[in-house]
């Protein structure tokens, strides 16, 4: 115990230290880390690798399945989720973020444990797809069926009235059985080009049934598919992407309080 | 303090648990985590997420420049690595990897402050480079110039008879000033076509040169240079993946232990 004091008390305060809770799954985590790079790059110039955003990140696959979780197949997350984020506070991170879109079934629980700033996945999504969106946007929606299922986006939506007239649309039964649900598991299977297709044919689906932008609500999803190949002809809304633009913010303006 | 040990208290112990101390730069960390997926896909089939490693990972980009210190131009990277490491311990790591070749010019200070079981990437390297290597093999090495000025390799090499037959063909000083340097710093500024384009070309000196093997000493390199596309007749050694690998079969091995 005092040799764990000793180094709680040598930890040098590194201000703007972004806390990443992943491993859900580790290859989506890998992912986000490359959208925190992209996004400073964007926002700073970065020039020299001490002007990127310093992480921590605690990568732990072993947290049980999320989904299953909510299907009452599996045990709960949330402990693990918890243990989790407080490896990242005793590293020192100041803001906890979740890239996986499944786990903030389990948020509201998790902030109060943690005790801890988070950003909310499903908040910074909505934010960028409501961004220059008409009255009475048509947003379609790709996800996991426990994402789908407990209405994770349209319950969050509903609770803001800047969200009040969007419409989604939703994959139908057969969609999430036949394409969607196979697509990210081929995603954690490392079957890429598989996955892709997939997931393709699903976010076309939205867009023949009216989708005017496309929220890809599930970490894996971006692995495959993205804005910048545009192969859907409407914008594309990449959760994974929005979340890592906020911390980036975030970040950049703690370290500007301390340098000021 | 009293807060602090209470979270340290409530830590749960994750056998197997590895520490990336990275930043170094922020890509060359994101490209070591997606070869300790890929090499443990290949170590144990990976099937879902539970089957990958745990990993804790403190990307602190603003570590002091590496090559400006070796020069002599600029402060020791060792105090910000001393406390960056020791993040990754108070977030229960049980072994410490760095992915940066020439932040291993630190590495038995580092391995003294931390007290904490470390793997080298130089062996890992020249533990690869060896393998299958004739007597007198001869490795072309690509790295920074504090990499190439300190003798890392070399010396590390000297340091075991199994290496005792290798020769080293290296870049000349012409090669180092328009190829390497700059092609390394284009990898830095997400550059990566004029990286690739300036790294080949040096690669391709090192083989007219006689390198029987090509060994990737920066860990910036394998970004745009790779085994698989292997466009230089030779085999391709990255010291990244070594790294990986040997983190990937600690880290199971660990959990193997705790199941058994």
């Amino acid at each position: 115990v005092e040799q764990a004091m000793n180094s709680m008390n040598t930890l040098e305060a590194a201000p703007g230290l972004i806390g990443v809770l992943g491993g859900m799954g580790p290859l989506a985590t890998v992912d986000f880390m490359q959208k925190l790079i992209a996004a400073t790059a964007l926002a700073n110039g970065a020039h020299r690798d001490q002007d990127h955003v310093p992480v921590v990140v605690s990568s732990i696959p072993q947290i049980p399945d999320r989904v299953a979780a909510f299907r009452g197949e599996g045990i709960s997350p949330l402990a693990a989720m918890v243990s989790s984020g407080q490896r990242l506070i005793n590293a020192g991170a100041g803001l906890i973020v979740v890239p996986c879109n499944t786990a903030h079934l389990w948020f509201a629980e998790l902030e109060a444990a943690l005790q801890a700033p988070m950003l909310h996945l499903v908040d910074a999504a909505l934010e960028d797809a409501a961004s220059g969106m008409q009255a009475g946007a048509n947003l379609g929606l790709l996800c996991t069926d426990a994402t789908l299922a407990s209405g994770l986006y349209q319950t969050r939506a509903a609770q803001s009235e800047k969200y009040a007239a969007v419409h989604w649309t939703l994959p139908t039964a057969s969609e999430m059985l036949t394409l969607v649900v196979p697509g990210i598991q081929a995603v954690k299977l490392g079957q890429l080009d598989q996955a892709r297709d997939l997931l393709s044919e699903a976010a076309k689906a939205l867009v023949r049934r009216g989708a005017g932008s496309l929220v890809l609500g599930c970490t894996e999803i971006p692995l495959v598919l993205n804005s910048a190949s545009n192969q859907f002809q409407v914008p594309v809304v990449d959760a994974t992407a929005s979340l890592a633009r906020r911390a980036v913010t975030w970040s950049l303006a703690q370290r500007q309080l301390v340098l000021a």
